[in-house]
């Protein structure tokens, strides 16, 4: 399948960044799970370019749940969210005209795929603003997991070359926090300094990329599958579809590489009764399966590859070289916006495999 | 499903490290593919530990195809490969004995899930001992491919802190070579200095991780899916299911997230008639689709979990807190075998997508 | 996966009978293919309830296509249409009233599903209102199967026990014509005979039901797999679905069952150098597979439940034994209706195995 | 996927008459579930042809369980079992004599799939024999069901125009009996009736058909889909996957297409604190989902394709017409043996969907 994921809980991406609208099918929720407009607002906020560091563009995200939802809870049947595009390409906007090739741009490959029916207006289906719906989606998951004490937390690890604090592990106010910030960073400085670098960027017609560092906490032990659905494979499945991360690393990831064995391992111990590791170099995973510490990940996410420099390319409707001078609005970076996106696909694909465990009225219980 | 991947060409597979067989089910080739047995076998070598950085065990691997050839060629149903197991427990081996969980295996997480039902010798289920028959199955997916001029190539790109060369993409005489090697490196210095440094740590009864390097040549632009199956998504789904693997990156993967957009787009030029980028930051995917260039990813390999050094941990039957002491034979790295696994899930995964996009008989024709 | 059904293509459905709106998402359709919203129209159109047998109530269907359509043709990307209702529940309507459950409905099942939390107005997501979005999304695939000269047509065999004359194979326009009609007969006197005891059920405050057979002609031999999805469980799968359908038999079905081999066995032939077999008590499937000879299966509609007689039941609410005394408007019988489903889902099967079998491309050809 | 089904409880099926060995692999299944070998060969022997109405081969059926077993209790992991053929192909068997196709068998329809590269010794992967390792999967659920208090029961409800009595719903012994029956009848005497009419179509050289008939006892209430996965879908797509299978319906069936709703409707009443039906017309489902009465169905069976009469043909060799004259040992039927398929694939089936609602857990709580 394609624009579908999920076994249990499953979600289906439809529209095109200047079509009538966007929108996700999200079923397979247990019914009875309280639905928040307010918190699908909030995700949508998130992921809204804004301040100094976005575009100037206003997207105001508008959004209308078409079913699943009764007085305020799931039914238990598909929640579909449409979110109407406010720019519409003009029905006589003709998609035979020069069309350069934006550099590692879906431009190129899609037109291998699609033979020129695609609709390319402000990247059609490849256009980050479909992340907008699976935000939404994501939203109502991560609302069901906290019911369940389970917490997603992402920020800026690192962005322009300059890094965050570590991630605060052991403060769940700290770590929530996160999660209502549009540039969510532990050390504030940090992220004024990556604030700048990334305006200092944009003065320059670039744009930079970063790192983001995802905490899942709460989790089970025992999630996830040997072969081939592995926490990590499930995860990363989901997490190489969002536009931009080209880098993927679970607990130390690259960074084992280097280590020994002796330093490598997560030595077991039992504290309160419980059995835990002491340190994390895991990720929260061993052998595909949860094994209830805090699941790690990080991801790469390339620069902006919509930049205001003259960049050689080709057009693709008369197959010659040319040079690429871009125009309209586009974000130095979107490292910050993409940490929404990341952690709604994270309560997807974790809630998906959490009913897989429990069945599908467990999240609701 | 859990044991089961792929859609139309999909594997299954099962067995644990001491009960009678492991096995891969092959489904959804096309009728009429040769399948060769010394391919297999070769493949199957590949992965076998040998020589001095290896364990001394001798693991013959002999494989028996029980259905789906005929005559030397796939006849289009299920291919069921097994693999006997030489080392079996004894059926009077109880699960109930002292059962130190070796940290950053998966016998804790196992325990979590399974309740104590797994069957633990050796690993069980979890065995590196699985992925000789994804190997097996993986070398009638390489022979396909090459039949399609698509090649896999994998070399040791970093082994405890040592780099080995470039992978040499033009050309194709020394990739191919990289499939024959059982310690596939590019520069034989660096494979020599890699080997002593597993060596050293074997003097230090410790173990060593890497990263490995890889390369899918020759595939057509224009496949994967924007969301979610893009070709990374899926990929990275299959590679993670590879046991040590914690960490995958495409194109320059985490490289990226330093780098400017003006740095990390790859130009778009016309060559010889061809649509083609003059660099390969992207790793020949852009929007999740190939775009005609090499598909290049690298995969991080933590070191060896099981080391002979005295490790803290916990006694899964007594609950209470322990030194493990392992025995028994374990190699220092598992690298350079992973190298047959990553290509052997690579061709897996991509035959798929190819099968998805062009139809179930491309594969013959 | 829930509401979503179909491998290389595959359609997802939501929506409640009184929400906002209902839909279904169309996804892996080829680029290029003409999608015609008088085809849809057209198609909705049949399903309708209209004339003296159906309801008085008028539904216009008007609906929408979000995405995936682009200058009339497809893009590949999905394609997604929803269908507002035009009658809402109104926000302050309770689900805690009086709630005799409608005997043979889902209403009790639903309850033991979703335990409560369901919509249930007009039925909620069992709603036969939502095979409207089934029926758009079939007229999508019907028309690209039109194009590849491959037709469906489905007729009433059988209504309150009067038969139709059987379906004219071999008269190409008479068979296109059923797809045009509402009440789609090939023999008009047993239509208006049909439609009469349809009038006289409805005197009674009762309703019918009736057999539905259908012909797939064009289809390729060599379509569908052994072992589990035969050409017949993958339509029976979709058939099932539909709602009132509780039998499905493929070429002469149940009647097999007292024949003898010699009778029933379809002897194989040369005609005009083509392999064919002359009866088709098959159904044009053997071993799963489609044969060449026309897909041909009946199925069985039961009688409209909604009937205006007094019904023992049970309210749901308290939990007591009730009298249901049903009001509003409903069809006496909906096996003309359902003719139009029926075609839509037999469409995205056929088409879905076709992708599957000749890849994605092949449909736009 | 081809030939694998399931979601949470998945099965694979590979193997050719003539090769090797035809196997299973059962994922999904809860750690912990006790696994009977004599419960599966119990099972096996059903499915052999044996007495009067049989063939006179033997087929001893010696099973292996390859994994997922651990001191006869299912480990969690995959359950592969293999079962060996006694008569192979020999190695010299060319594929390339004289090919009169089968009527009515899957030889025509398979080369045009397979294009000359199937196994078609004994029917290859369509032969009836891989139900063996069918039935053996099925054997494992079917023990699982029954410590959930859940009971399948098949009787043949006709053969050769005799019907046996109905099933004795309220008399769980008799049903259990059933069970046990490689002719499972209620009416002993309409059984020797059946036998008799077997062996005169034998000696005509001929073969016959018939309807089984199963009831599933103490399924929870709520279960299945509303759309695509209704409890009658998915059930009717492994049912169709059963050679020779040609109709199934649920409840009434075909018989309540020529009901009124007053008559078809299923009464809820109150009986001893829960809600029932006082009738079961609609065979314990209603818009897709179980209901707590028992879920029946009904089967049609067609006679045996292979017959010793001369059938007219043609040679898939030369492609001409010819006449086969079949040789070997064939059973006059198969309607009986069909029973312990139908079992099988029912346990199967309902398993996967109880896990899929209850967690993976649930069946061995």
């Amino acid at each position: 399948m394609k624009n579908t994921f999920g076994q249990s809980v499953a979600v289906t991406l439809f529209g095109e960044s200047h079509g009538p609208a966007i929108g996700a099918v999200l079923d397979g929720l247990a019914p009875g799970c309280a639905v928040s407009e307010e918190a699908i607002r909030k995700q949508l906020d998130r992921r809204r370019p804004q301040g100094n560091t976005g575009t100037h563009r206003r997207e105001p995200d508008p959004f209308q749940l078409l079913s699943g939802v009764y007085q305020g809870k799931t039914t238990g049947t598909p929640l579909a969210i449409v979110i109407p595009n406010t720019s519409q390409r003009s029905a006589d906007y003709e998609n035979d005209g020069a069309y350069p090739a934006r550099p590692s741009h879906a431009d190129f490959a899609a037109r291998c795929k699609y033979h020129g029916f695609e609709d390319r207006h402000g990247g059609g289906h490849f256009s980050g603003r479909l992340t907008a719906a699976l935000v939404a989606a994501g939203a109502v998951a991560l609302d069901i997991l906290k019911g369940k004490d389970i917490s997603i937390a992402t920020h800026i690890a690192r962005c322009a070359g300059i890094d965050d604090a570590p991630l605060p592990l052991e403060d769940p106010a700290a770590l929530a926090a996160l999660g209502e910030m549009s540039f969510p960073v532990v050390d504030r400085l940090a992220g004024e300094r990556m604030e700048e670098a990334i305006l200092a960027a944009r003065e320059d017609r670039d744009s930079v990329g970063g790192i983001l560092e995802t905490a899942v906490l709460g989790l089970p032990a025992g999630v996830g599958e040997p072969w081939f659905d592995t926490m990590e494979s499930v995860l990363a499945h989901m997490l190489f579809a969002v536009p931009a991360v080209k880098g993927v690393e679970f607990g130390a990831g690259f960074a084992l590489a280097d280590l020994r064995g002796s330093q490598a391992n997560d030595p077991l111990r039992v504290r309160d009764g419980k059995i835990v590791t002491t340190s994390n170099h895991s990720g929260g995973v061993n052998g595909g399966i949860t094994n209830g510490m805090p699941v790690t990940f990080r991801c790469a996410v390339k620069p902006t590859a919509s930049i205001f420099q003259p960049q050689d390319t080709v057009d693709l409707t008369t197959g010659e070289e040319t040079t690429l001078h871009l125009k309209g609005r586009h974000d130095p970076a979107i490292v910050h916006r993409a940490a929404a996106v990341v952690d709604a696909v994270t309560a997807l694909t974790v809630l998906d495999l959490l009913a897989l465990r429990y069945g599908t009225d467990w999240m609701a219980g």
